[in-house]
């Protein structure tokens, strides 16, 4: 493979990169393989770690070659490369990468048809790419329906979010909006907007969770939940638009919870209490 | 201050010099704070980046002062040192930083009267330093009584441990034990002990937690929750040792959950649950 492509494949690691040519990069077999699977058609080629054999590139071993294969059913160019050639196009990419798509990323997160009560995780200018794949990760297994990132958020399209995300980006649509088009978009869907904050405003006080999940309003019916940034929680104003304020009761001494642990904790037990409910 | 004292105190970051001399190192406002807070017994001295004024050392801003005056009222010895002997006993110490004896966090913890139903997290074989701050955290948050690290875990003294926890571990008491003696201690202490895994053992299927949580026989009880190496889980053979096994349910397509998150829902979940039960 020429040098030259495998350094602009490599380079995607940079936004700047990214957002000339609209494509990104997919690092590892876990993530290559969901997005071959759930998301084919944002997948444009693959990398893969191959041996020269008598007859032709050998690929190395059984998960890469199935990963291929599931390839192969769809549009996909598969490039055999060497070890030092993988290792240049991303070092951590365990002998498999792929270049995607990022309009095509997009245009299936609009497209997604929501159910009729859906079940929304958002987040605001969340600015960590481990935070952001991880949140990812946890709306996933919350069973939410989409995730938004609010206002000025680190790209979705960073390798190291997506990376965090172990192929749940794949799986679930993520939207990017501005804070006025989330409400917007909000109030169109008939979502009831839940904050997820510790401290409230002035004139209201957060409801503790544990009080919420027992409440029947809350339950049924299509709600997104909002979480703020890593060290500076959400703004006044934005506390101000939503339709409930709600915190995660602390037992102990501990003074707060990371962002990622509050998500997967809220997601998850809203989840666990409707499954319940509707069981 | 002399280079040599200097090196010692820096050296505490390897887990080999920790060892030679009992001691270890707390860094950054938020770890002193708490260690000389709720553990001053624990604290031998007390490194704060001053500079030189004309009625001798002044202290760097308020939030350092305070944490000086605090440690006062205790028999820690404060070195005031330059932001450059600061820097070089902690690259991340943001001006503050202290030695702690291993000894004494110990014999706190061991010393630690548990209340009579006491609500224990567990760690089987957690490897990664950042995953063990983060999970004794998360304890500390869920209102647990104790920490037990079970076999072959990192060092809980591990500077980036330490780090991790934000504070908690000088919250909460974290033992360490062997399986027999975990196993011989939650006998004695009559806990329910409940595997968090998603496998099961042959003959036995895992119990989905929020069917977990409604059930009285586990709300009411004094109980150990174990959760396994973040690669391995927990073995067959301790699997087969607990009275319970339970797994968070994933709804999306989320093929699994990482330790850390895993351990913040299930033990936050019961605490929540427990709570709601003696209100």
């Amino acid at each position: 493979m020429k040098a030259d492509r495998v350094r602009k494949v490599a380079d995607l690691a940079n936004r700047r990169t990214r957002e000339r040519f609209g494509r990104f990069l997919i690092e590892g077999p876990q993530s290559v393989r969901e997005a071959v699977t759930w998301m084919p058609d944002s997948v444009r080629d693959l990398y893969v770690q191959a041996a020269d054999g008598p007859d032709g590139p050998r690929i190395a071993g059984e998960t890469l070659t199935s990963i291929v294969e599931r390839s192969q059913e769809h549009r996909i160019y598969v490039h055999p490369a060497s070890e030092a050639v993988m290792r240049r196009i991303s070092p951590d990419c365990q002998g498999i990468a792929a270049v995607g798509d990022a309009d095509a990323v997009r245009a299936t997160a609009q497209g997604t048809q929501l159910p009729e009560k859906p079940f929304v995780a958002a987040f605001w200018q969340v600015r960590d790419p481990g935070n952001a794949g991880t949140v990812i990760r946890a709306a996933d297994a919350a069973g939410c329906d989409a995730v938004v990132f609010v206002d000025d958020c680190v790209d979705m399209l960073n390798p190291k979010v997506i990376r965090a995300t172990a192929g749940s980006l794949f799986h679930i649509p993520v939207m990017t909006m501005g804070v006025d088009e989330f409400f917007g978009w909000a109030g169109e869907k008939v979502l009831r907007t839940i904050a997820a904050d510790v401290y409230g405003t002035d004139g209201r006080e957060p409801r503790e969770l544990p009080e919420a999940l027992r409440d029947q309003d809350l339950a049924g019916v299509g709600k997104a939940v909002i979480f703020g940034n890593e060290a500076r929680g959400l703004e006044p104003g934005l506390l101000g638009r939503c339709d409930d304020i709600v915190r995660i009761p602390l037992y102990g001494k501990a003074e707060s919870l990371n962002l990622a642990t509050s998500a997967a904790i809220m997601l998850m037990s809203m989840a666990m209490s409707s499954h319940i409910g509707t069981m």
